[in-house]
């Protein structure tokens, strides 16, 4: 079993107006001084098996095919 | 400025049903031996100042009343 850790997020420059909402919402409850928020996800996921570099490509073909969309997200894939 | 971090997950025993979604849609794709998906956030947040501990507590403090729910979720402060 081996466990994964995928980052997604926003590539710079695509509008993250989630991430602006917080911002407000932080600056709102008195948080001074923050600068940019941006959002993204993250998938925990188990995998059968032993063998890490399968893993890893297995990994990141499904963060192609489902998990990101490559035009304007970026993401990374951690071993734990 | 001051870069973090923040990473937002369902704690253990509280169900995941987008995660569960994922999960039948990465096996739907073909990715044999996929055990669990627990899907969170991540918040890419700058902060002003140069206080690394001030910053840190800050930062829990924005966690605490607005970006995670502890009643279910757990969160963690990484300063990068």
């Amino acid at each position: 079993m081996i466990k994964a850790r995928i980052t997604v997020t926003l590539k710079n420059g695509v509008l993250d107006p989630q991430g602006k909402a917080i911002e407000h919402a932080l600056d709102g409850l008195g948080f001074a001084g923050v600068g940019s928020v941006r959002q993204g996800k993250v998938f925990d996921i188990e995998v059968d098996g032993t063998d890490r570099a399968k893993a890893e490509a297995d990994l990141k073909a499904m963060c192609d095919k489902l998990l990101a969309n490559t035009v304007i997200e970026n993401y990374s894939v951690a071993i734990t």
